[in-house]
């Protein structure tokens, strides 16, 4: 009988987050003020983000100690487990081992919660009263009504209309936690209010959205907006789950020949591959690749540049792998993949070389989610469907070249509120959705004037 | 930082499930052919069950080997976490311990697979190539269709077609792992035909889709039955629950006051109490307490009598707390829990005194889980609501009492694919449905002519 899993004592929990920028190469480009073209500073930020959160986002320390009330949290589910993933070796008859962190165990079924606890805990003790988020397909939504109901906060999710009505349970599950979830454009805000006076019918956009949390945040002293990816201390907060990976391989003598990850704003992907990234730049043989649709191919086919964070232009230049911040993708299944840009880090890392992107076809992103269903049981988020077909070729490369290989890859979440998603797959109505040299360059026009990083 | 969560290694599962009937102090009586009123041979279920499988159903052995593939499945999500609920606790604020077996982290999202699995492999190495089975809210056909497709059989679900209707994500669950799902009453029995040639527009119920799902069966020599509840072996096959739960007790050096289970059919009732029944016939002090609803009072208001496991009466007749067969639960939201019946060793357990049972109404569930997801993350399924009402019924009683206790409950499932039942509780439009006396008397009609056990 192999063993199939690797756990941690509620006492083996790291106790630190990791921060890479302590450990890069080159310096990351700054955040810029769209008006000035100069480097935001800490002030900038503060109408937005409490200022404990604003520290971590531009700190250089190695290690960020992990807050007691935090860790207890986390504790909840935490550490998550080390799985192997036997069966579905089997079905690949490839000379790999693949391992992967099964984030899915978090009360919400994703890696979001991993941060959302610390950002509701760090704007409590700030004094906050109140959370603003937005949200597309609802995972992010649902992660931080939990830890909102943890502190004794309260919250307020603005969910992208369309998503809203397509997806009631997630709205249920933001409610069953106590969160407002609030479908997009709303008459809450003047953005929203604007958006409606033009189009009563619109069917909202992450960007609308974005503008409406924001400004629903700053009009007020007792709350702040909360964002689930892009940012450097979500990033993270993320790492928890790498450094797990770390111990647990340690147990077993194991070091992963190659980490892989899911990427659409690059939170889970840096969760579990910063610490081995880290690694890297101190010698260690690894390969690290990020996995994404080929219809929001940021990454693989979107330059480095500056660009907004948002469609409407509200928040600072970021300095990223773009498809240019109006690019509107396909409506995929993969919510969480749907995003313009890229976060800061990983789109550094990239461009340095330290990680590979590849992209995939949504077809054949499901036909890998069901073949580890019906061997591995769990049925996989859309998004984590991304990083398994990345695990399918990689097995196969390795079966050609005849060459043993570690995966270790981060499986970010079950799929129990996709299964729409696999109905529209196993009654052949999915489709591939590659974009054309065209459409890229045209969604780029927007930022050809912008300053480059 | 308290410790959260007991957690065992792979190598720490339990290798053999623990059969109850070997330590009864009084035999139970055994379940009769209700043409003839003598007892029922392994012969007579030979065409619903592989004869392995009905072989461990009258088995008195103590301890029964599980056998390695099983073992090899159940890795993928067993040992389940043992863990401290010190966030509900704090709300509670009651002399209390709380302790709960998580068996939401199945793939399936609850204790079904426990016994799926087995089912699953026994029949494989019986030569069968095709299971068919009914469910109604849709976890147990959802179990079984992972675990036939691990095992490579064909799963064939009678699902009641109310409930296909209105629970679509249950269906495309297991179509996701490969399982058929109709809607019953259907056109491909007989049983079914003639009940469509009477309403073409029936709603189905449970009793027409095990009457299905048998008939389907016996016809086909390479195809079996398959039931999630109520018999021996099934809840044999539960019992890897206690022992784990034992063997993490051990581990900190506790042992609880009171062991909880809700229980519909009682399976997962049986499956963490059974252990700790065993120490009670051995002398031991544990009290061990089922909750029931008070729309289906089976164990608190039902007599220990014989009647049909099933509404079409097909099945032996089986000496249980029963309303009666034809007895139809009002719609509660907890459908695990709509039972006519009860497992006939718990129901021998509770004549013997050795179980205590209460109920619960739907309101009181519904607010209990509220707590529990708001403080300790997880949203219970409505049948899991009933335990965690329990649990605070004790919590309470201790406090008045002033008494320190120990609590261990079975956390049976997730209510994710429940969320709509969330909606209605906080929506204002769930209600309580306490029976009568005169409705339990009109109920208990249909069997007042039988054999008495």
């Amino acid at each position: 009988m192999e063993q199939r899993k690797i756990v941690l004592a509620d006492s083996e929990i790291p106790r630190q987050w990791y921060n890479i920028l302590a450990d890069l190469p080159t310096p990351m480009s700054p955040p810029l003020h769209p008006g000035t073209g100069k480097p935001v500073g800490p002030e900038d930020l503060a109408p937005v983000f409490p200022m404990n959160l604003i520290e971590q986002e531009v700190s250089t320390e190695r290690w960020i100690d992990i807050p007691e009330p935090v860790l207890e949290k986390y504790l909840l589910w935490r550490p998550s487990p080390l799985c192997r993933a036997i069966n579905f070796e089997k079905l690949l008859d490839a000379p790999v081992k693949i391992y992967y962190k099964y984030e899915g165990a978090s009360p919400a079924g994703s890696h979001k919660p991993n941060t959302a606890i610390p950002q509701a805990y760090y704007n409590k003790v700030f004094g906050i009263k109140r959370l603003s988020t937005e949200t597309g397909a609802g995972q992010w939504g649902s992660a931080l009504s939990m830890a909102c109901a943890m502190f004794g906060l309260e919250c307020r999710v603005f969910m992208v209309k369309i998503s809203f009505e397509q997806k009631p349970y997630r709205r249920l599950m933001m409610a069953t936690w106590g969160g407002e979830c609030i479908a997009s454009p709303s008459d809450r805000t003047q953005a929203g209010r604007n958006i409606l006076a033009e189009n009563p019918n619109s069917p909202g956009s992450l960007g609308i959205a974005i503008s409406e949390a924001i400004e629903d945040a700053v009009g007020n002293k007792d709350s702040r907006y909360s964002l689930g990816s892009v940012l450097n201390h979500v990033l993270l907060h993320q790492t928890v789950i790498g450094l797990e990976a770390q111990k647990q391989f340690a147990q077993i003598g194991v070091y992963p020949d190659v980490v892989m990850g899911c990427a659409g704003g690059g939170s889970n992907f840096a969760g579990i591959s910063l610490p081995y990234v880290r690694d890297k730049i101190h010698g260690k043989t690894v390969s690290v690749v990020a996995a994404e649709p080929t219809s929001c191919p940021t990454l693989t086919r979107g330059p480095y540049a500056y660009d907004f964070g948002d469609t409407a232009m509200t928040t600072p230049l970021l300095p990223m792998h773009t498809l240019g911040h109006g690019f509107v993708p396909e409506p995929i299944h993969a919510g969480g993949l749907r995003y313009h840009g890229m976060a800061p880090i990983v789109s550094h890392l990239v461009k340095e070389g330290l990680v590979e992107a590849r992209a995939y076809d949504q077809i054949e992103t499901f036909t890998a989610g069901i073949k580890w269903a019906r061997s591995e049981g769990v049925i996989p988020a859309p998004e984590t469907n991304h990083v398994i077909a990345a695990v399918v070729q990689e097995a196969e490369r390795a079966k050609q070249e005849g060459k043993e290989k570690t995966i270790l890859f981060n499986f970010s979440g079950h799929g129990i509120i996709d299964l729409a998603a696999y109905d529209s797959f196993l009654t052949g109505k999915l489709a591939n959705h590659r974009l054309s040299d065209e459409e890229i360059a045209v969604a780029l026009k927007a930022i050809e004037n912008y300053p480059k990083p």
